[in-house]
């Protein structure tokens, strides 16, 4: 299978369109200036006596090359002449600054260039990485090639380097990336050399004992089995997401079937035991990492942005090897949930850490708690960090999302996600009216598809299909309904029951015991302490609670309100009765949109 | 009132007496083996030689100290030649070591006597503080005064550098105990001096900013405020204790209201914010401190040993001053549960942290929750440790747990707690016969007694009181049923109702949400995965559960069985449909005896 790029869609209204509008209009310009501020722009000068004064970080070449990246996702869609010559003159310096080898790295050059791929801890192949998927997007969206060359340029470098000579200090790089950009390298150029390359970063890994950070092992890198040993997620959760998507692609183009069953085993590792609800990974502060299944701590959750994207791509990537709507179910509860939780409502500002409870009287002060957010606040987004990995990460996640959509081989069509939208490819015309994710009900008009199969999500209990206003004829198979369509013009109603439900969290889960979720279609719902008058970490909903809904522009979608009981205030530690509760109802909002209206109290688990 | 000391009660047979026994016939010897093998009886001749093999720490005075006092009360009961004859010559080699001066400190004059009383950090005035209460338990004993004239010149040296000359680097000490030290020696021996100098600590303390431990603030030792300024308790639980006794001796001894309304405050704060259903105090390893209200965490409890021992320590001498079975309710609440957990069941090892939740595979791997425990394992007792403060510390409370019992003012007694036992002092004799707290019949005589008073313990529900056969008239007050006896012989017989009970954490603590504890009379119950096929987290306790009752030679009380449910064994992390439980029966094992038959999960809160 292929998936059906977002170039060919166009998303024409609804949920994201808005969403999108915004990166297009707000955060990107805001992107851009608060890493103008910071000195990135002008850190790719590689200046010696700049560094003095604003020392460039081991990533900023990829803070650059995502924001890159991003613009050219909006660029393909809506024209930013003012950015696009920001982005020219970006491209402009690293061509005059680069090494004459090819190589360029802002923080290497300027500060110790005696020392390039000396240390496997640094990150100078996770931003050659994003470079080249940067150069890639900006060509595709541009026809602009200065920097693809530039780039092939650096990878026949790198080639040389690591896969002739081997005379860089290490085999593979600590921070993955540059694998999965190799490979789509080597898609729009179709040179051998560039897969060779990657296939030698993930053929190598974990085959001998290569430097890790001080005080990590080599799961922090995936470094401690050669990858087709790998049979669980481990470690530092964003360079996991990005190794294993290059390993499924890797699995895809060579049809490797050890590679694949290391990947689903992997992935199967994550959504069965290592995984937030919301989709994000990283139970720990310590190393971002996966740690052991079932620990999914809600109040010290790291929950990185990043790797949420990240297991989306995963995911995605596995869903054109496989058809099995865990794959796309998984993207959906992400793009709904942790991967949206990390921008805010205004565009604005990010989170790096997206807990799944905040109690403000922990924060800040000598408690239990350890303080995994003394630099990463989690009460309030920051519009710039040190770190800022995740924010242009988010806008090219957000700016393409409709990369999810689809996937397809010859004339069967598959759709993975409910979007307002068009698409056009040579061979298929395929739109959706919806206002998924505020309503289940999808009209699909198709032309020129012999068979749809599509997505019923992991939320759905009840659906009906219509094709051409009559019952359809289905086979469900993993997950999706299977329709044929035999070519002819058709107009498919998909009406998915969407209704809050309770979501029951595995007994397993320490955090979670003795509480439930409240989902809507895909949408995780929590509680702030601004909208409700008792604390809500007390509140114990209803059995079966009543549920009602009310349209919030605020948000884009619906907030929910469900009776339950909240205590008394009683001032004893400990009684022999039990706590007395009076009537109340709690009101609750997206998890995407918590903590846009200050500092407040936060729960996605209520006690049932 | 006047606190009728252990000396004049012997502890006749029951519960205690076996505990006693224990420590009489192994622990008091196993510690000093230990201390013998690490050093530190050595340490004592201060040889700058040794030192440099065995490097003393700063408060090993204190541990060798808190055994010379534990050994005076086993053998005020017990002869013990052999390790009477180890006291009388560490006295020796203390008094041809210390300086001429009088001052004594094994680690100072033995690494760095040119420094000494420059440092409040270091634990100078503290170990000076063990060595004088082991000075008056060896004197009191054994009638031999050799160490206590060596406590009386030492104190009479920092009387002189820090009331007199005010030369020291600092005015009040880092760690808090020389305190309650100085007011017992001034009650053994009337010298004014020896309470001036106590009040002259109490009363400097927070009155200026003096040297705190890098990284923490003036609370970590009570230093923020004036001690009559302080209404809660903050900091350091262990130095919190010993400094909140001192007041209330201080209090008691000159009637100043003030000081014991500070008292009163803080003891408050304590027993309805900041302790354990254990007795336990100390929410976080960082600092072994007092946080905030309700932060009270299981799993990473700290809960130190010590300070459990403190925190009785300040409520019985608070019970003296007010009658209020507050007080005596904690002592209780301590002696039977973190006061004894704190001791392995042969009397061998110990426990420095007190956790009220074990979850073995988060243990020494890389998950979401700091490991407090790395040195102090939480799993199994420790025969000694570097930081050995509780071994000692825990076998003098055992040995003079008969000094919770009485207090009396003219001819009216209070009867605290309930101990097999005999009581003959100048004025009263009292005996109780019981098995308590393995039942909760208690036959009490009494001779020469006006008015008693019973305290009805919190954890009583229904309770009867007979007075020489038939049902006493008596007047109940703050927790205690006040009886007329006329100075008769009488015999008087306490029932108190004794079935095991749920006990409701506030909804406030976090760690507990959705959870309850079980009680049965004054000792809290916990489930330990040992004894049960299920995870013992997953177990969910019946709405009103059937308890059985089972008596356990080895606990030497009962274990308890309660029916509930257990969670079939499913994959899925989440469900919209509630999980499967099975009927199950959970085993239920004294708290205190928890951790004594190797590395288990444990689980004092049950979901309900």
């Amino acid at each position: 299978m292929e998936k059906i790029t977002f170039e060919y869609t166009d998303i024409t209204g609804g949920f994201w369109r808005r969403i999108q509008q915004t990166v297009s209009n707000v955060s990107i310009y805001n992107i851009y200036k608060r890493f103008s501020e910071t000195g990135r722009f002008d850190a790719m000068k590689c200046s010696r006596e700049k560094a003095e004064i604003v020392d460039p970080h081991i990533f900023w070449d990829s803070d650059i090359a995502k924001w890159i990246e991003s613009l050219s996702y909006i660029i393909e869609k809506e024209p930013h002449a003012d950015l696009e010559a920001v982005a020219d003159e970006v491209v402009d310096i690293i061509e005059e600054n680069r090494e004459e080898s090819g190589y360029f790295n802002c923080c290497y050059l300027s500060k110790f260039p005696e020392k390039k791929f000396t240390d496997r801890t640094d990150h100078e192949l996770y931003c050659a990485g994003h470079l080249i998927e940067a150069a890639i997007a900006y060509y595709n969206s541009t026809g602009k090639r200065k920097l693809l060359d530039i780039m092939e340029k650096y990878v026949d470098y790198i080639y040389k380097v690591f896969f002739i000579d081997k005379s860089a200090a290490f085999t593979t790089p600590g921070h993955e990336e540059i694998e999965l950009a190799l490979v789509k390298l080597y898609r729009l150029t179709n040179n051998k050399k560039y897969l060779d390359l990657a296939e030698f970063f993930i053929d190598s890994r974990g085959q001998k004992n290569e430097r890790e950070y001080n005080g990590v092992d080599h799961k922090y890198s995936q470094s401690h089995l050669p990858v087709r040993k790998q049979k669980t997620a481990e470690g530092h959760c964003v360079r996991a997401g990005y190794l294993y998507s290059a390993m499924a692609d890797i699995a895809k183009i060579e049809n490797d079937e050890e590679l694949f069953d290391a990947c689903r085993s992997i992935f199967d590792d994550i959504i069965s035991k290592k995984m937030y609800i919301t989709g994000g990974t990283g139970s720990a502060a310590r190393g971002e990492a996966f740690t052991i299944p079932y620990d999914l701590p809600n109040l010290t959750a790291y929950s990185e942005s990043c790797s949420a994207l990240a297991l989306a791509w995963f995911a995605a990537r596995m869903s054109i090897i496989e058809p099995d709507s865990k794959y796309a179910d998984t993207v959906e509860r992400i793009i709904y949930n942790n991967g949206l939780s990390g921008i805010s409502l205004d565009g604005k500002s990010f989170f790096y850490v997206n807990p799944l409870e905040i109690r403000t009287e922990l924060l800040n002060r000598n408690t239990s708690q350890a303080n995994t957010s003394e630099n990463l606040p989690i009460t309030g987004r920051l519009e710039v960090f040190d770190c800022s990995c995740c924010p242009p990460n988010i806008t090219r996640f957000i700016s393409s999302i409709a990369d999810f959509m689809y996937t397809y081989q010859e004339d069967e069509v598959f759709v993975h996600q409910y979007i307002m939208s068009k698409t056009q490819t040579e061979h298929f015309i395929i739109s959706q009216e919806t206002d998924y994710p505020n309503s289940g009900r999808i009209k699909i008009t198709a032309e020129n598809i012999g068979k749809i199969a599509l997505r019923i999500p992991f939320w759905c209990r009840e659906y009906e299909i219509f094709l051409n206003g009559t019952r359809a004829e289905y086979i469900l198979d993993k997950g999706y309904a299977y329709i044929n369509l035999n070519g002819a013009y058709s107009e498919i109603e998909l009406n998915l029951k969407m209704t809050p439900l309770l979501v029951y969290p595995s007994p397993k889960i320490h955090d979670c015991k003795g509480t439930v979720a409240v989902m809507r279609g895909p949408v995780v719902y929590c509680a702030e302490g601004i909208d409700n008058e008792f604390p809500v970490s007390e509140f114990v909903i209803s059995g079966t609670p009543e549920f009602s809904e009310e349209y919030s522009d605020y948000f884009g979608t619906y907030v929910l309100y469900a009776d339950g009981k909240a205590p008394r205030d009683e001032e004893h530690l400990y009684s022999f009765d039990p706590p007395e509760y009076e009537q109340a109802k709690i009101k609750l909002i997206p998890y995407f949109g918590f903590a846009n209206r200050g500092q407040s109290d936060m729960e996605v688990y209520l006690l049932k």
